[in-house]
């Protein structure tokens, strides 16, 4: 049951530690649904946005500083993208770019909620685009862990995990057990991609997810970039894969069917994005 | 004369087109200086920070963030350095970060604001450190843009402009006639370096400041970092020089120097700096 608040607010804040990032504008939705409070807000500077449990998600117009980073090192490197894996991400903006390789010929969206697909369709149009209307995206409300659990050995070339903070109901996607399950389920040559938090607010949590994922796949390398909507604006997403980092070469022929729609992403910018690691966090990664 | 407010603020925000960034604290001091409205404002997140014209600056914790970045691939990259200039930074932290190395020998620091020095001094005493006391220092109350038209050709070997937004007293920092004169002044295999705004929250006046650079010079480049303090957190510092793009090259006897003490910059960091240029901005620049 949509609940439109009559209020207007002027601004909405998410809160972190002394610190507080707001937009200017005005309430439109708040629900509860069985995994947490979700707010659509309009506002001035970003159009229509996402909070889950007082958190920014995304918003129509800057969704693309985290979801460009997010795909394509993934779906330019990995040697097959036929069949894709995306965890979370309800709001359609992974699997918006993910469908934008010909190649690709299945995504899986394993969401939890369905109040945020159906809120993301309604209100933040251009965050899932043509996605929701691609036959090749795979919808399904469902638990991304047992997802992840019920599915066969070597199934899938590019799994994304596009989950909030390490909190509430993602808590369970950066864990030893999820990650090895993800690896058991990834075919030879593909890639795991998944966001990693602030190496600047969740310095801990990002140190973590990077060596979690180097103890179970051969190789894991975090990029650096900025979602000013994130704690400290300040991002990272990791990459992982088997016997060779393939992550780091994006294959020319998808380069050059996505670049010119990118507005972040570029083959310069990931070999960039690769290198700007802060020295605090390189020496805490090469320590022992 | 220092005013001491009694009231307990509990938030301290910085507001620019319908985004706002605060810190949860309290005000120390606010002051109006012949030049700006200058705030010390204690907070719980990165401990004492300066505010001009309600903007943030700088904090105790946070620094460097913003003066590793501007300082290092300058400084490591130079011909010679044994003289520097810096313009604006009156809270020291630029001064900090060039007075570690040896080679320096004479940094001329022009300030247009005493007040922002006092302050800076006797508040943020970790940002401007050791080089208060240090005798390299030359700490000059001026207007910056006076000193540079009145500096004799080929003096210095690197030029630091380290000024706020392109409005109030540092307007005329990024204006066609001072960064000529900053040409004129600068020694042969000399750099200057400067802070160029964000591309996200300032995407025309950061283009302008490369483009006006690559005009007067023979090269500039920008690098792309995260300033939290900042508008979107995502800023840059952009680097000019004639004959060669030194600043892209940092000697490798400075880099061992300074790269234990450096909480972000690396040579590593700064190889990928100069890529993770967004894509749009990238394209803005190689338009005509």
């Amino acid at each position: 049951m949509n609940r439109i608040l009559k209020e207007s607010l002027d601004w909405m804040d998410e809160y972190h530690q002394g610190v507080r990032y707001g937009l200017e504008g005005k309430l439109l939705i708040k629900e509860i649904s069985p995994f947490q409070e979700i707010i659509i807000f309009e506002s001035k500077r970003y159009g229509k946005a996402l909070l889950l449990d007082n958190c920014w998600m995304t918003t129509e117009k800057s969704d693309r500083y985290y979801h460009e980073p997010l795909i394509h090192p993934a779906l330019c490197g990995s040697n097959k993208i036929d069949n894709i894996l995306i965890i979370g991400g309800g709001d359609g903006g992974s699997a918006r770019e993910c469908l934008r390789y010909q190649e690709v010929k299945s995504v899986d969206l394993i969401e939890i909620d369905l109040q945020v697909v159906e809120l993301s369709k309604k209100y933040l149009t251009t965050v899932g685009g043509k996605a929701w209307s691609d036959p090749r995206l795979n919808l399904r409300i469902k638990n991304g862990i047992d997802w992840v659990k019920n599915t066969k050995n070597d199934y899938y070339d590019v799994i994304i995990i596009d989950g909030a903070d390490p909190i509430g109901p993602s808590k369970g996607l950066y864990s030893n057990s999820f990650l090895s399950d993800c690896k058991r389920i990834l075919k030879p040559g593909g890639i795991l991609a998944t966001q990693s938090e602030s190496p600047e607010a969740f310095p801990e949590i990002h140190i973590n997810i990077v060596k979690i994922l180097r103890q179970i796949f051969d190789y894991a390398d975090p990029i650096y970039g900025s979602v000013s909507l994130y704690p400290s604006g300040l991002w990272s997403w990791t990459f992982a894969s088997m016997e060779h980092p393939t992550y780091k070469y994006p294959k020319e022929n998808r380069v050059e069917e996505i670049s010119k729609n990118c507005q972040i992403w570029s083959k310069r910018w990931q070999q960039g994005a690769f290198n700007t690691i802060p020295a605090f966090i390189e020496r805490e990664l090469t320590k022992e």
